[in-house]
């Protein structure tokens, strides 16, 4: 088994906050998304895509996409659980997980991809959009600082996937000046405990 | 039980099929986008986030997000499974979904909501990335054309939740002039496949 990591890049980062939270050491061979090195075809015949990570099992399998790879651990060592316990606590989980991809994750990757001198002549950049997509980000920051109000993490009372995603998320919206802001509190409350968790240095 | 559903939109679509599949009926309270509905504070109670479709269940718990609903019924009713079988095959589903997710229905939806005068005044459109996104879209149909070649549906032999995820992108594309290419003969197989299987017409 092998996972492919880049230590530059959000995605990378939750399944390897994931893997610290579950006690799971795997072989990781870093690969140079700089040199776009996961553009070209060696990399590109284990994910077509060209994005990182991707698990490589030992029959010869590969698993790209962060949450997949974090359902493939799930499954193969359930303790402790990250992404639910039962029917309606696995749905509640999922639902959060991907309001904290797609309303928070996407738009902070959003501004950066549209905006940073990283991605200039990687992809058309649009910055009009990635405008849209700071002021988006920010909004869901003020939201997720009310939903905390009531509950010690995301997804309820225990720490979950939910968390990693929105950890990940807010860390990565700093260099696109996408902040936890003074009167967030409850925001900044949860990021103290997220971050201060060992998982949070992986 | 009570399904939150639009008849219009192609998320809730993806809910409903999958319940097909499944063989599973559900009470269902149709709500008015065209007139917003969705935005306004008796939704939102349900869904602070406005997004169709929500599932309520019997002790009051609202689950938002179609995917989370589909693994509340999932769980609750394994068979026939639609989002895989062991560890390794949830994986690669959960990566397959992901992928037409992320870099199908997304972009498609993304152009709809960036070029589509549903849209105007509702959200701040940037015109220029809905043709970002209607490029993407097209050029993830001609990827999944190639990878169709060798199977019969997105995530291998078995049609799963990535099989529904990308029909209601397809579908839904057609109104953005996101189409099946007449060369995309694998591509085209899939889709009348699924098509004519009785869920689509959920």
């Amino acid at each position: 088994m092998k996972l492919y990591d880049s230590a530059m890049a959000p995605n990378p980062r939750r399944v390897r906050i994931f893997l610290a939270e579950k006690g799971i050491t795997v072989p990781v061979e870093q690969v140079d998304i700089g040199k776009a090195v996961n553009r070209q075809p060696p990399f590109l015949a284990k994910n077509p895509l060209g994005g990182l990570p991707v698990l490589e099992l030992d029959d010869g399998t590969f698993i790209a996409e962060s949450v997949a790879i974090c359902r493939y651990f799930e499954e193969t060592q359930p303790k402790p659980p990250l992404m639910g316990t039962d029917a309606k606590d696995r749905a509640l989980v999922e639902m959060w997980q991907r309001r904290m991809e797609l309303e928070l994750f996407r738009n902070v990757t959003g501004t950066f991809q549209n905006t940073h001198a990283f991605f200039k002549g990687r992809i058309p950049q649009v910055p009009e959009y990635g405008e849209v997509c700071r002021d988006a980000a920010r909004k869901r920051l003020a939201w997720l600082d009310g939903e905390l109000a009531g509950r010690a993490f995301v997804a309820g009372e225990r720490y979950t996937i939910a968390d990693i995603t929105a950890l990940c998320a807010i860390d990565f919206g700093r260099v696109s000046d996408i902040r936890i802001a003074p009167e967030q509190k409850n925001l900044q409350r949860w990021y103290d405990a997220v971050s201060s968790r060992p998982s949070a240095k992986a």
